[in-house]
């Protein structure tokens, strides 16, 4: 047992942080500004994000996440996971080094089970940041927390699929870059619980596919990128945009998952890491009732939870990253579930309390407080609400103390 | 002791009830159309607010708050909550009825502290609801929950007053419609601590007052009112604007907090309501893992805890109305203060089960639940964070106990 | 509505509270003393606690319980509240004015549904305070918060009934002077399940009945009362000892719990004070770090959460008390429900907070503090635990908002 | 990064676990009849234990702890860390392997200050298990959260020293094997504040040593150990008692408490870990209102919440012992302080959950849980409150983010 990250991780997260100091945190306002200042938020994407990846790209801070793939930079998601929660910490910080979700599930997903077709036409640019992606899986019109739910259609009819249905929260659609989904519907009603539904590349220009709207999220509305409602109506895609083979749906979700869950929970200690030092900094700087606001017990208590429940948080994230290296996604499923309902709620915790320390300015964009709030808020949700996780995790810890 | 509202209250909760279901929910939706079909957000007040404004006046739904007034409806703060509280289940409802903050404030300390001039300038067209007012008080540049804090200047200087500062959170003031602020600032910094401060009208038209920017809540932006960020660069107004007299400004504040706090926290309290009846409809018609999610003890227990939660605090609320009639706002302190601190977190708690119930139906804006709460979010900070309050309560709670 | 006790209660009161300074708390200590002094904890009642109980009834203090009865004084159950506060705020209070559990809930029900034989033997001498009660429903071997459970047998054999079962949590069975106990169990287990239980009365001197052991709580054996597991072997009684019917135990038993949970409430909330009191004083009269205990933010946040919760817990138990009197124990289900949730929490949580407070005079018997927590403790499982009245409560809830 | 146990842990952990299950958990019933037979409860240690002394001793189970000395087995604090918790899973466990506080703590005393006179007094009978020691410094006349307030006086007085005070919370000195004490108290009331107490070896049966009273904790007496209140008046011991030097008391002490709280810690993992076995066991078997109690969603998420508690709670522990091995206690500070917080706090929860699943049980002692929950409690407030850890936390916090 040994709790020092290995140098070259080490190594890494020097050159990060650098990266973020240098870079990304001194752009993070000029890119709302350039969105603020096309005649639509939706129109394009700011310049700068463009300038960030390229110079990412040089420095070599690119594609960092898909262990075990040539694909990658080789890192384990041990490895990788300080370097996420790193890039968390703005909420631009992902996009710039190609490693913002859904992107990279996507790219795991092509790059795990895509034929050599599919990733040529797909995978490659993806992961030259060329074009983005969307992942289309729930519905508005039933409890997707249970993907069994899922009323999309995916019908085979002769040389192609024919696809129906509406989905939202395809988040990522709303990006000018955006030219691909990755579909799940139901290809055999009849088939076995977990084998009725498979995965399909649906290019977002093929006829029948309409954004119908853009989610906001608290009043945000994650532009470029966003949260799409969209129509699938009569989609008629080739044979050959099946992801591995029907009926593997739930397979390749099980897969896509165990990996982003670690993404999304380190980039969420990320984000409360920096909320906790803009708390700091915040309360020394300023004076009520006669003395600094970092001599209120109420204060101090804020920032001693916070650091006691991000450090916990961190480790339990980095103990399931190992378990995933070492023992498999499947092994490690009790540690994946716990993390992702741990960290979006520390995240959420910790940044409540720094925007109580703010004030006003808190609550509004001066800082990236109010925004990391409601990005977390929806990681409560997204990829299975906090109950299933908890259920799963019971009934995993049951079946080890059955009544002897 | 008697826990049943008085058959007049009855009746008015009645009518109340039913112009809500007939008139203002059902216009919400469009409510929001019409801000966004505008070139801006910003461009005009909705025209089915006036509509509604006009609907509610001839009802006789109009100007309810003032207690002791016969500007008022001859309601008492008890009488009153319970109105307040339903026009809070709706974001558009209390301006339909002309009981909105920080309007209702305004008038509260025009009508007590104005002069016959200022009455007749001012509150007459705001108790018609012609103009609209904001409350210029809280600084960016300290902090404002300890309020002698504020450094904003009002000069004296011949037969006028010269003033100079900065103001945020200035609430109510992006409405095309807003006219005045009433305005906090030191008159006579030499003066004991609480007396230094004094409130003066400062039309929004006199020169030297700048908008800067239009401060978002979570991403809203609450147009067409909003939270205005302003710069008063030497504006002059003369001497009679200022309000009773000089050193008045934290008696007038007091004042002007009692029954805001009262009508804030039955709002939420609305608002809570609203959320859990949109909980248990919600949770009765979806299904996931073969049963229905109402079945599911999890959720029960968010439904029974917000029901028991919202019982107390409503009852605390209604007892601090009673001891501000009975006793008088002063003596009542303790209670305020409570409210002040339970109302808030009280709704955030439940809007926050509804929201996680809704999925990601709850962050949208489907429902009013994320607005809701990105506003409750706001009350635990405007008239006071949790913590300053929280300090009172103690204080007076020791001082009954002191050790024998 | 109207938040101010009657002059009548008022009086009340004042009475009791001056009782509980000059006798009850005093005598606190010495109670526990001549328990410790007796060669056995069990062997005998402190003779102070006669003598408290007769200066008690001579100042008519007495049988304060008892709405709607000749036997009673005469007070409403809002009336009778603010009283069983008072006398709940020493763990010895109660049973000086005959107004403890489970005593009382017997009374009620022997009031309500008994015959006059069964007064005349047994209603009688405990209205007197000459003789004790216990009252035996739980079973150790199932789970008896699903009171359907209950396995233990009442059958008709000639002009007597056999009894079977094994009870525990038979609360105050050890006490010398506690001759009677009401059983509930089976008298038919064909019948339709809420018909199935009835109640019964079995002298505790009747052949077949063991007391099996005493149950601690929290290491404090509660002498002389205790909470003992008794085994009733072929215990045959007259059949006129059945009390009102066979087929009313849950009649019985739900009219017995509305009163028992508004009284068990009340005495959690005058713990409450109390312990509020203590903590208050406690953290004036001490230093730590330069400064009072009393100044720092932490302990001022619990003094003011506990004076907050303290206030909501009261009001909802004083309506819920209201509504008993006023729409009756059915219609007030809700209520009673809610209050069973709030009460034993607020109570444990403020309690926790002053024996935080006091150190490790906290969880000694220095004060009365650690006693009280495990007392309050034991309110969350009894009369059924906080999970089965949440569902309760939400069912109901949910019942109001069906989907339209 | 690696979170696996070494292989020498690996296999102490089986042979511990083993032993635990073959010889402590069958046997703790047994130690408290043993107990409960003799005349007094604090008449003699029950026989058994010393029985499973020997037993351990000869399996090679004994003085585990001691890192980095020669009188120890050689462990780390990272290896010792998970046996520690082991043994934590029964009350009586540690005992039986000679690893109790306090009187590991004192050893570690002496095994790093004391002379070899010293040693071979006191260390050498407290490692073969033969006396028992306690440690005095506590006092109940003042807040001793903060050390400095300490009364207790150590003078000098030509050869000897002359030692007054009164403390309390001498934990194990009801033991009739209780042969010492370490006795903290001021040597120069006009050092520098944290260089005026020295501690010194006070034998139990000096002149002048008297145990007042002992003190329970929630109705638990901890016979025979116990927590004495004892008496020092003109007590003279030798000079050559004193520890280390005068002016030595916070440092020894300062060294005392790091390993002594990742022990505590530990020991409260593993009764969380026992707990969580037990609440998954009982739901398993019983029933309520138609289905198993396991599968009620309540009950599931208070599993699923304690599993993800400890988890963190036992990583940030071995983080810690991991550091104080290769960093050092002092800059090991901020994560022993936070440990020292999470631990007890965590076991508490887990605890409570498990007796709110046995109900009645849980409260009682049929299971070691309400016992369990007693002993955790203390644990908030020995060693300093969590209150004074959370404010250095928060401290050391601020000093690594002055603002820019």
């Amino acid at each position: 047992m040994n709790f020092e990250y290995s140098d070259k991780v080490k190594e890494y997260m020097e050159r990060l942080e650098q990266f973020m100091r240098d870079y990304v945190y001194p752009n993070e306002r000029l890119y709302e500004e350039q969105l603020d200042s096309q005649s639509s938020r939706w129109e394009a994407v700011p310049p700068v994000m463009e300038e960030l990846k390229k110079k990412a790209k040089e420095e070599g801070l690119w594609n960092l996440f898909l262990p075990h793939s040539e694909n990658g930079a080789g890192l384990t998601n041990l490895e990788y996971a300080p370097l996420c929660e790193i890039m968390g910490r703005s909420l631009i910080g992902p996009e710039v080094f190609n490693c913002n979700a859904p992107d990279t599930g996507n790219m795991e997903v092509l790059d795990r089970y895509g034929t050599d077709e599919q990733k040529e036409r797909w995978l490659r640019p993806l992961l030259d940041g060329e074009i983005r992606s969307c992942f289309s899986m729930t519905e508005p019109d039933v409890a997707s927390s249970d993907a069994t739910n899922i009323e999309a259609l995916i019908e085979r009819d002769g040389d192609s699929y024919l696809i129906n249905g509406t989905k939202w929260w395809s988040s990522g659609a709303g990006d000018p870059r955006c030219k691909v989904a990755i579909f799940m519907g139901k290809t055999d009603k009849e088939a076995p619980k977990y084998e009725q539904q498979s995965m399909i590349l649906v290019p977002l220009d093929t006829e029948g596919v309409t954004i119908e709207r853009m989610l906001p999220v608290y009043g945000y509305d994650h532009a470029p990128h966003g949260h799409a409602e969209i129509q699938f109506s009569n989609v008629r895609v080739p044979k050959e945009n099946l992801i591995w083979d029907e009926g593997k749906g739930f397979a390749i979700a099980q897969g896509r998952l165990g990996p982003g869950r670690i993404h999304h929970c380190m980039r969420l200690i990320g984000a409360a890491e920096r909320a906790l030092e803009d708390l700091c900094k915040r309360v020394q700087s300023r004076e009520a009732f006669g003395k600094k606001i970092a001599d209120q017990g109420v204060v101090q208590e804020w920032i001693a939870d916070s650091r006691i429940e991000i450090e916990q948080a961190r480790l339990l994230t980095l103990k399931a990253a190992y378990m995933m290296d070492t023992v498999g996604n499947k092994v490690a499923k009790k540690e994946i579930a716990m993390i992702k309902v741990v960290a979006p709620s520390l995240a959420l915790r910790v940044l409540d309390r720094a925007i109580q320390a703010h004030g006003g300015a808190g609550v509004s964009d001066d800082f990236t407080l109010a925004a990391q709030w409601a990005n977390a808020r929806t990681l409560r949700l997204a990829d299975g609400p906090d109950e299933v996780h908890r259920r799963q995790i019971a009934r995993l810890e049951m079946a080890n103390h059955k009544e002897g």
